[in-house]
């Protein structure tokens, strides 16, 4: 279970990282180009330390006014140079306190561009090879793996694929974009169980009622207010009840 | 020898870098907050490397506008947390490229407040300790080295001393502000019997005409204008031609 | 009664401004430097105009990072442009909606610095009388009333004078220091009591005791929390109750 | 005649400003979002005044680090945001120096995405009529006019077109792109042969060799680099020899 934090900036808090990081397994890190700032990425790893929850940066594009959620017509190169940037400013910060990255999960626009353009996932898998083979890539599960396991396997690097039990699905394993309706899903006890069901038997129930396979590795979710909380832990519990082990990432990619 | 390079932003270029490095042992480069950026950092490691310059940081004020050239209020653990993060970025540029940090040498304002107050050595010291006692810390050589060696002594980091040949300095070890009248000296032939005092001799002429002690392990040079890079290579030659061997700080310190 | 409001900055909230802003006369915008953006300036403007609300600008230093509350070594020209772009941005979305911005009231430790130094209060004063010699600057009320009053005069400027009800007092009319114990009152009753004093007598009660002398156009309360915003209801109540009629301080300035 | 100018940021200068300014007619001045700051736009403003240029902003997407030439996939409502307050920022010095603005241009991807999608023009021209009647929106000249002309009598606002002496057209009007071999044109001699024939004829050769028609107001000039200075007055001198009158777009649109 991983889920994005530190992504408060100066005066500025977003998110329950407190409430969160207990139950999650994996910390995707804001790392100061849309969100979080260098006290903040301190005090998160902090935190995940505390609770013994695994590290991940997440860079994303250097769009604080937009938190990275807009597409930025930026090259391969400079998103190279932006996720080099941001997991080693991280990577500081996991050192000082004795720490080493997991994984480089990336955020918002980045993450979208990556999903449309395989690409990017390649150009990030790139820098990841050349910074630290041991750091995993989340990326989206869906019913494309092969493609992004043929790019972890040409440059070394191991890759996670997370799955959305909030989110709505098509029949093609593809993510229904937000600006549809039904694209989030709401009710906790439907979430719970579809999170069940992904990691039971790496199956969904798509928006039109078909079933499909999308095996992954890691669940996302969220800790942007109590309701979504209150869900991670039930999740959580719900995993538990089932006979699940929930454990870090890299405990089995 | 080092000089501060890698401070170019985005489109806008600073510093005859390509001219400059060649002649340098040690660049301290610019690590996105007072100047340069995630592509200009990329470059300048390849640049460096390819003579052979050793690398280091150049952490500074989160001041773009002001270069990192104005003084800001900001707290002991700020400070450290701006010399982690801008120092772990450039760090992961340097391993993607083979190399490792040779030191850090504060920026503009950030290293004006520490020369005025201790405290923020010992911070950005503390800071290092955690991250990588390997890396070199590099302070304004003067009068008042104790302090500085204890503080080295504490936490386990080397320091080095650096000294400007181009810049004034009172009879009692400081340098003479910028401010005021005769601070940088312009003649190169000046500037380069200087460094040659500094390095063979360990001594300097203060502007009142007295010879004082500056025991110096590195001295400070500039490509800003092909001025500043014709004396960076005079003060090598004559170096070179005295017979002191120009050389890494990170192989006597 | 003023309040600094309109410093959301894109994904980022802050401040009860919806809560907050029915209860004031005077609004305090956020300029986009230490906080604000330009959605947020509008929808702070709309907000304003809404509940017949005047506007000021609220320039602070360009330190999202330390939402200006870090002080800056900038020199005099440098943040009179600071002023002039911000409070000229504000403007712009003040005429796109048929208004005019009545004030400009300095943010954080650029309206700090200005207290401790009166030459920044003098060069507001002489951008304001250029770009606009009707928007009134809004000062920190002290015994030092005279040489701000000098200042206005010579730049044809009106100056307004605010006090904090909830912040503790010196015997001299200074403030007392955040950082100092009691500098803030948190206890509503008394907040409000003080505020009444202020503006039926023209006096408060010093930290020591002692009752000083406290002439004041404008009260500065805040809306960061419920509690805050039930405190300028408390307050405006109170005022009202004892006769005292509250509005914009252009009316009477 | 027009040129972007002001686009300096805090240490780094970037065009010759000083050089350029005393041959154009109109300046279209960077508004620090993706170049200029607020010194350099009161000294570029002072400087316009001296040669008597008229104004325009010259305003580009929140994004230094790519000089706005990124495509940043925000809203018309952000765009509409981004204008005003950047408009705003730079009226205000103007009114600070005695003048008044007499052009919005947008710059770069800003630019090169309204004229992708007339929609962008179209919000752009609604922000100004919020704002300033007055004020001529710069726009691409093309085969497509109708539309803008269209969108400037719906907002009773002055459209100016501009050609691009320097550009390779295609037949059907539009700018050969920069990524395309040709796209621009170095030689001095034919640049301002081709200023000629679009300032006289209203036509330009395309790349295939065809002469199209291309109605403009304004050439845009740029001042890079001092073998573009001589350009620029090269067309100016060309123009002037052969009876051209150039004088500000507002005397004319």
């Amino acid at each position: 279970m991983n889920s994005d934090v530190g992504e408060s900036f100066g005066v500025y808090k977003i998110g329950l990282d407190e409430e969160v990081i207990p139950h999650i397994t994996s910390a995707n890190i804001g790392c100061g180009f849309h969100g979080g700032d260098p006290a903040v990425m301190r005090k998160t790893i902090s935190l995940a330390k505390q609770y013994g929850v695994e590290l991940g940066s997440h860079p994303g594009f250097p769009d604080l006014m937009g938190f990275g959620r807009r597409n930025m017509d930026a090259t391969l190169e400079e998103i190279q140079d932006y996720v080099v940037y941001q997991t080693g400013a991280l990577q500081a910060f996991a050192t000082s306190q004795g720490l080493m990255l997991q994984h480089v999960k990336p955020h918002g626009s980045l993450y979208n561009m990556a999903v449309a353009n395989p690409r990017i996932w390649e150009a990030i898998a790139e820098s990841l090879a050349k910074l630290d083979r041991e750091i995993i890539l989340v990326a989206l599960a869906s019913s494309k793996r092969e493609p992004l396991l043929e790019i972890g396997k040409r440059y070394g690097i191991r890759i996670a694929f997370e799955a959305f039990p909030d989110r709505a699905y098509k029949n093609d394993g593809s993510l229904v974009s937000r600006r549809e309706k039904g694209a989030v899903i709401h009710d906790h006890e439907i979430v719970a169980n579809r999170a069940l069901k992904m990691a039971l038997e790496g199956k969904v129930i798509a928006i039109d009622g078909t079933e499909i396979e999308l095996k992954a590795d890691t669940l996302c979710v969220h800790g942007d207010n109590p309701a979504a909380v209150q869900m991670v832990k039930r999740i959580r519990e719900g995993l538990k009840a089932s006979g699940v082990e929930v454990t870090p990432m890299k405990n089995f990619i």
